[in-house]
């Protein structure tokens, strides 16, 4: 039953030249691999000494040579940058990432769909560091392409069971009461390849609907309020975007309440136009697709829409045939971002092994970690400060002895939920369905230090 | 003493055309202002009513006519991107604002410096949102210009009094436990002008030599525990950084081995060149020089070393003539960025006051606005989380009803030390010192709405 199985399907854009993985991962480049692996390991060596004492092995980086050291031939001849005049302030009005790293895009999976309009790029994971997603490489998912709308000629109606429907300008909303809250989105769909044992190749297609933001707008409860909604028999909301392909979706009103928000910033700055400049629906713990960009319209309603985007798309097969509807709320996930698949590990001894935890349920309170594939765990350190419905970084120390390794991360969240095996999910729901995998992610070392994907039952 | 004497002086990147404040400050075009003085006032109308029901006017928003309402011309008029195909995904693998944003820049005061290389860019806090600074948005400030540093050539050397003096690459620092923590960076000049009663135009000019980010990196502690330095001698640590300034500053031991990290990533990715790519110093709580950049030196040592960039820069000029030194804790301090100068409000009703409060000893507990020059105070609503040594929003409900009105914000941090005056400041710091202005600072409003930047006493 802990046996792994390896069903790695190596996709057309992780072969690309360039896109190897280097010092983000905490890894290096393919010429640097190749350089060690031809004997010259002297830049990365042995265990990390302050935390695993108990390994044999030298120290992380370079020793110095006592007092009588004369430095490295690299600090010696001092580079132009410590001698020359550099650039100016604001040369960059809009400042910009390092040329060195060009390679960090988010990339869409060539064949998913059939127009790139309607498609998804991905983040990538591997490459990121604490819960903000930088705006630059925020997820995509469109169903009709994205436009960027000018602010001042966008409106948002909010009408159906209200007192007084009303249509909002951009300047009407940001002079309301405001609040800026951070949280997780994901795509139903994320990790939606797994169903079917089509084990893709990076944490950057596995889990790369996934972004996290500090939200800045308003509360919807706010707009209903002052629309005059009728609190007796309003039991749903409706939400509209303004893009091609009319995305409507349906909210409970407990929930529209409770904590959504028409919002027009992300991470300090206005919304960027792929994520639904000037103004999306903000749900935290509900499916991507609930958040609705561009967004046009509110409606007010005692049912139910069943739209097309809630019983053609967004839907859960199970064995029998049947769909799951309304199946919104993205239960209690985690994965190991670093190391992952198509990444290499260099060196045996200490490595940071980190990933990201998240539940639409709340709080996460706990991640455990195992090496060996789910007979043994050990629980990770969880960065804070602990937020509702947004990412949790978790670390922990590993020290490799070269031996193959399964990774994986289980998380637990305030409800007491505890992210299920692959096999416990498929128990339930089958392996016909396309949402809502939240199922233990592992990770294979292999002696080489290659990582790749492998489901374990 | 409450009288307010207007000072403004007006720089001349302020009269710039294509500087005008529009959506994302609540506020609109010049081309818009002129509507609205010429007399169209229907797109923006008295009080919202849900907060302000004591004052007479009518709703925010363009009331609908009941049901028989068939809408609006521009809702009617479907616009090209509810009837097309829009762009495809990672159309841009690595996003940018807006068309419409372009205005939002960070900028360098003329004059300021002789040259450019060595100057301030400030960012534009007027139009940001939440806490959260976008990195293409973090001030700058160089001491001989920025670099774009290849990490695979970058070095940090830890020496000095410990045991083991070592030379890290980026592999090595990538690979040990990491932290990642959200902290403010404030110049310690921020605000300087102010010292002179030169109150320049605009909270990007006045206090935009500040910014907010997660941080990710290795904490100082670890390196230092790794290298085994002189726990009982080594009272200081001496950083410098790897350009042409060769920026150097010490920092006391218990501030080392309390929450300062060697820093790789601002936001989720790798540190932006202009913010010291591959790495910095993240020096929670002190001013910004010594955040070190581009880092290629941590010395431990007995005694602190008196640099230039700590004793010809970054001292305080008290008024007997004598500099304070090592002054480097950024004392507690707000301000409200909407409204604020160079900002028009368009009409009576109700605003969402907004604004910024922060303390490098800790958290913020509480801020107070007054919209009278400080004789009257009320509490605002502050933002969660509540982190220490990190940026807090606030914001508070005002009814504005046409009469002049001077607004301030005065925020308390966990010490109980209460942000002062700035005659209170004045008092024990003359005016003849450049930094470490953390006074109460006043805007006023005039009756045709226009936000400008007053001295109180």
């Amino acid at each position: 039953m802990d046996r792994p199985r390896r069903r790695v399907v190596r996709m057309p854009t992780d072969a690309k030249p360039g896109r190897v993985q280097r010092a983000p991962e905490g890894f290096l480049t393919q010429q640097q691999i190749a350089a060690v692996q031809s004997g010259r390991r002297d830049f990365l060596r042995g265990a990390f000494v302050a935390a695993s004492a108990a390994v044999a092995g030298t120290a992380i980086a370079q020793p110095l040579r006592g007092s009588d050291f004369k430095g490295e031939s690299e600090i010696l001849e001092l580079p132009e940058h410590t001698k020359g005049l550099g650039q100016p302030v604001a040369a960059r009005g809009y400042g910009s990432p390092s040329q060195f790293e060009q390679n960090l895009q988010r990339r869409e999976s060539p064949g998913l769909t059939r127009v790139s309009a309607a498609s998804v790029s991905f983040a990538p994971l591997q490459a990121l560091f604490g819960i903000i997603t930088p705006n630059g490489l925020h997820f995509e998912r469109h169903h009709q392409g994205w436009w960027d709308i000018d602010p001042s000629k966008h409106r948002l109606m909010v009408m159906g069971m209200v007192k007084q429907p009303k249509v909002y300008t951009m300047d009407d909303l940001m002079r309301l009461p405001s609040v800026s809250r951070m949280h997780f989105i994901e795509c139903g769909a994320n990790t939606g390849m797994e169903w079917g044992n089509v084990a893709v190749p990076t944490v950057q297609y596995t889990h790369g609907m996934l972004s996290c933001c500090e939200y800045t707008g308003v509360l919807l409860s706010t707009l209903l309020d002052d629309c005059g909604f009728d609190r007796k028999n309003g039991k749903f909301i409706l939400a509209e975007g303004a893009d091609g392909s009319s995305m409507t979706r349906t909210i409970s009103m407990d929930r529209a309440l409770d904590d959504v928000m028409v919002a027009w910033a992300m991470n300090g700055e206005m919304l960027r136009p792929e994520n639904g400049y000037p103004i999306r629906l903000v749900a935290p713990g509900l499916q991507g697709v609930s958040w609705v960009k561009w967004l046009r319209r509110i409606e007010v309603g005692d049912q139910p829409w069943a739209t097309k985007d809630e019983t053609l798309h967004y839907v859960d097969l199970m064995p029998d045939g049947v769909h799951r509807q309304y199946s919104s709320i993205q239960e209690c996930k985690s994965v190991i971002t670093t190391p992952s698949g198509g990444q290499t590990i260099l060196d045996k001894g200490f490595h940071n092994v980190t990933g990201l935890a998240w539940s639409g349920r709340g709080r996460i309170k706990r991640v455990d970690v195992s090496f060996d594939g789910g007979r043994n765990w050990r629980t990770a350190r969880l960065e804070n400060p602990e937020m509702p419905k947004c990412l949790r970084r978790f670390n922990i120390d590993w020290v490799w002895n070269g031996a193959p390794a399964i990774l994986q991360s289980r998380a637990i969240d305030e409800t007491g939920y505890v992210q299920p095996k692959i096999n416990q999910l498929r128990a339930v729901r089958g392996s016909r369905s396309i949402y809502h995998n939240n199922a233990i992610q592992s990770w294979k070392v292999a002696e080489t230090g290659e990582v790749s994907n492998v489901q374990v039952y």
